[in-house]
């Protein structure tokens, strides 16, 4: 799939999936497209775990039960490092960001849909019960979960401000 | 292109860029694909000010006077909005990651380069000084830089771990 259709394709998907099954090269195929993600001074810092084992996926969507979540075939579940890594800074949200768009984008073009759970394991500690699961080192965290699947009827895109809400040229104008 | 081949292709080029200008045509669909990537609860945070005016990239030039920067033919200043949109959560840094990541995978697909500079801002008040040349509102703040070009020389690509030691199947295992 061409990048800009993939890119105008992608969206979020709560839904329920259809029972049909991930295969493994498919699989790998996403994560080696988060893998290639840019990351801050390339310390590539996110890891993944991928769950496509039907007991540890039920485990998964007890902590997080969407309907995504409990018709799920795979999991994508992204773990962080937030050592620093230039001046003391640290960048693992925004190299997990980009690692997750480049998989949502694969698995967009791959026939799949996701959704990019973030927030929501920031809450009863989700994402701890997660990683408790998964048994993450204690130096490294939740971040984000993808579940994934075929879609059972396509969903909406959301809107988007137009361009000249978002964007003007050289210098501040009109955006929000 | 290709989705994947957008994504195996885009490296970051720190170089030179060659004296070619960039059509304003190409610049808008860059950053229709920066509006077009997810953002949390669909708050679309990040804003860009797109610099293709000589005397403004050579005042962004002077603050980050790097090789990349000093001869882009346009530069793409992404504007956050750090305000919680999620029961007081805020994800302005996904938000931006995501947007930067599409917009560095179109101009790939475009035959562009360019480098993600975020970091660097973050000394010597860089990102203030920018902010300052491009009137942006004291509510937002600049987030990243992507000066933009036709590469003089391809760069090579930065290594990655190989999967093993990114990835593993439904348990934690062998990452680094």
């Amino acid at each position: 799939m061409d990048v800009f259709e993939a890119i105008a394709e992608r969206r979020c998907y709560r839904g329920i999936f259809k029972d049909v099954s991930i295969p493994r090269d498919v699989l790998v195929q996403i994560i080696e497209a988060g893998i290639k993600a840019p990351s801050a001074c390339n310390q590539q810092t996110p890891s993944f775990v991928v769950v496509d084992d039907c007991a540890t996926l039920k485990r998964i969507a007890e902590v997080i039960p969407t309907p995504a979540c409990k018709t799920a075939k795979a999991m994508i579940v992204c773990v962080s490092d937030s050592r620093s890594v230039y001046k003391g800074l640290s960048f693992y949200k925004e190299d997990c960001a980009a690692a997750v768009e480049n998989m949502l984008l694969a698995l967009t073009a791959l026939g799949y849909s996701s959704v990019w759970i973030d927030g929501a394991l920031r809450f009863d500690q989700k994402a701890e019960k997660i990683a408790k699961v998964l048994k993450i080192p204690d130096t490294k965290h939740v971040q984000v979960v993808l579940p994934i699947g075929v879609p059972l009827a396509q969903e909406p895109r959301t809107t988007r401000l137009p361009f000249t809400q978002r964007a003007s040229f050289n210098t501040w104008s009109n955006q929000t």
